[in-house]
């Protein structure tokens, strides 16, 4: 058995989304720019999948701007609103996901000033920290919604709210959250969003950046000016066509598919957490419903992931994005964690095809293993 | 019949190419920064296309970076290179893709200083040009090999040397030329280069961008340090397999596919410029093979591709990526011609599955259709 229990790493493609992608790649193959019927026939597909991505945030088609993904969002949203107030201050916080960090770390050393703000020990943001941090010269202010590696949710009504109030442009990370909580750029006074397709069941190299009319942003690509001049290269027709049935469906199964992954994942947690010397960390409540990340003393993450696949589970020792690397992830030391603890955590992600029997097997599977290393560990109780 | 001659727009996706990549959406659908089997197994994907584009340009699999597109690897290499310098001179040409020219527009509207070098009446830049222009100041060099709308191909290994006995890295843009005519990097002096896969009969949303070891570059995407820091993001796991794979295809069949266009080609435009009133624009012979351009006096380019579209011919009036606006083309009128001449264009552009049968068909369509509208025309000779 093999059990894939890193979603928010990345998902399979849906075959449903595939089969629908399919007539893009050699069929109807145009260039969504040309004039010809190729061309409108690409055209009208993309436009479509706005429509479906637009729809499920709440937001109009004409402020959704597709890009290559998250990352790609992400900068844009930040770096735009940046380059297009040319100086200025931006508050985040610090336990965004690496390409909020990298950026604004990238803008700070470009001469603009950044607040990271601190989070409380669950990992979230408060919206009376982000209100006390506004200043005269805040251009944009970026808080994730769903934290990638812990799970905590973020208050982004209340933290849009404060931004609304203070006239700066909002923007939030939702690629985590969108399709597995309600995610509506009206209610949650959002005005700048980043979404990934590949985090639901749609193909990589594909997601979307909404921004709202009137929202000053310089693209970060020029060029033939595509995307309403947002994001310029030949739009990915199958990829977006894919993006847009992919969030139609996740939106549309998420009332049957979260509260069943949410009670696998609560079970798992319940299991896992009779191993002595571990704890949950984030949010036990105010959590994306797929998530659970674990700490275990006197554990090397890496050591645990890789025994893990050997023993047919497919885990992750934090975000994807930055697991190859040996510095302790900078969400666990914001939360409070000491290097040598975060250095001993697991993030289990779950997938709608997920079983009971898969979950059973992974968590009897994670207690032999965390036995098994501890066995061997110079590091005794 | 319907004859797609505007594969300089874009091209069907090999049926190869795509049976190559469809196991990478649903199956092997790990994210290649994973530490488990299923990351493992994406990284060796992301890592066998590497090698198959480095080695179609003669260079070294890690000076490859895997990007969005041709769009996005033009924007890096050169606000890459003027992010590093923070200040500096850029030279171009004035009938580079839009890409290019947006780009260093915006980096001149920045405080960079930008020379946009003449062109010959074949839409070609000379070395000497390149050479005169550099200054002490110079941060970089971008001029591109075959053009995209007119054909015309650059003598980049001259130029290349200017750039190289002046110590100025070197950017070419060889979307539209790689695969189609040899490129090497060594024999050329190149130290930066631009390729897209949607052009090569690979998938739309997957590029590539060579850097020659020890060109100083800051990235365009901040984030996980994907792609050895120069480009954060997910890896389009799908596409690039796809991307590598076309790009292997392509380079392997050159030889056989590239003179049976260049001979159908060669035999259209002989026919076409049967047509009173309309000459070729572009190089005579220092052209890429798949490309014809033609004016016609007295005919909107609009009008024609619109009426060729109906009668079964998809063309286009010029690239893809600006034929929905309506200025005059500014390679056009950088070679020398008046706007309402630049008007009349019609760009064709062959493919490998284009035949002699589809070629006759189109070249009598065009003439029909050109005699059509000038009845029409209120612009009498």
């Amino acid at each position: 058995m093999m059990v894939y229990l890193d979603h928010s790493a990345t998902t399979p493609v849906d075959p449903r989304v595939l089969q629908f992608m399919e007539p893009y790649f050699s069929e109807k193959y145009g260039n969504a720019s040309s004039l010809h019927s190729f061309g409108t026939e690409a055209r009208k597909a993309v436009e479509e999948a706005r429509e479906k991505v637009a729809k499920v945030i709440g937001a109009k088609p004409e402020e959704v701007a597709f890009t290559s993904g998250g990352t790609e969002s992400n900068n844009t949203a930040i770096k735009g609103a940046a380059f297009a107030a040319r100086k200025g201050h931006i508050i985040t916080s610090s336990v965004e996901h690496k390409c909020v960090m990298e950026t604004c770390n990238w803008l700070q050393d470009r001469g603009f000033k950044v607040t990271f703000l601190p989070v409380d020990r669950y990992g979230a943001v408060s919206a009376g920290d982000v209100k006390a941090a506004m200043r005269k010269d805040t251009i944009i202010v970026s808080v994730m919604h769903g934290n990638n590696e812990i799970g905590t949710i973020n208050d982004i009504k209340a933290i849009g709210k404060v931004c609304r109030d203070a006239g700066v442009p909002f923007h939030t990370d939702v690629v985590q959250s969108v399709t597995k909580v309600p995610v509506d750029v009206e209610r949650m006074n959002i005005d700048m969003l980043s979404i990934s397709s590949h985090k639901i069941y749609g193909p990589k190299g594909a997601g979307a950046l909404y921004v709202r009319n009137g929202t000053k942003l310089e693209p970060l690509m020029h060029g033939g000016g595509h995307e309403r001049g947002l994001r310029s290269g030949t739009e990915n027709v199958a990829g977006i066509a894919g993006f847009g049935e992919a969030i139609r469906l996740a939106d549309a199964e998420r009332s049957t598919v979260m509260p069943r992954l949410e009670g696998l994942r609560d079970k798992m947690i319940k299991d896992v957490l009779k191993i002595e010397d571990s704890w949950l960390n984030g949010h036990p409540k105010m959590r994306l419903p797929h998530n659970a990340h674990f700490c275990f003393r006197r554990i090397e993450g890496e050591a645990l992931v890789m025994r893990l696949d050997m023993e047919g589970v497919a885990a992750s020792t934090g975000s994807a994005c930055s697991s190859k690397k040996l510095e302790p992830s900078h969400v666990l030391l914001a939360i409070g964690l000491k290097p040598e603890e975060a250095h001993g955590s697991l993030r289990l992600t779950l997938g709608k095809q997920n079983d009971a029997g898969q979950v059973k097997f992974a968590t009897e599977t994670i207690c032999k293993v965390v036995a098994g290393l501890r066995a061997m560990s110079p590091f005794k109780r």
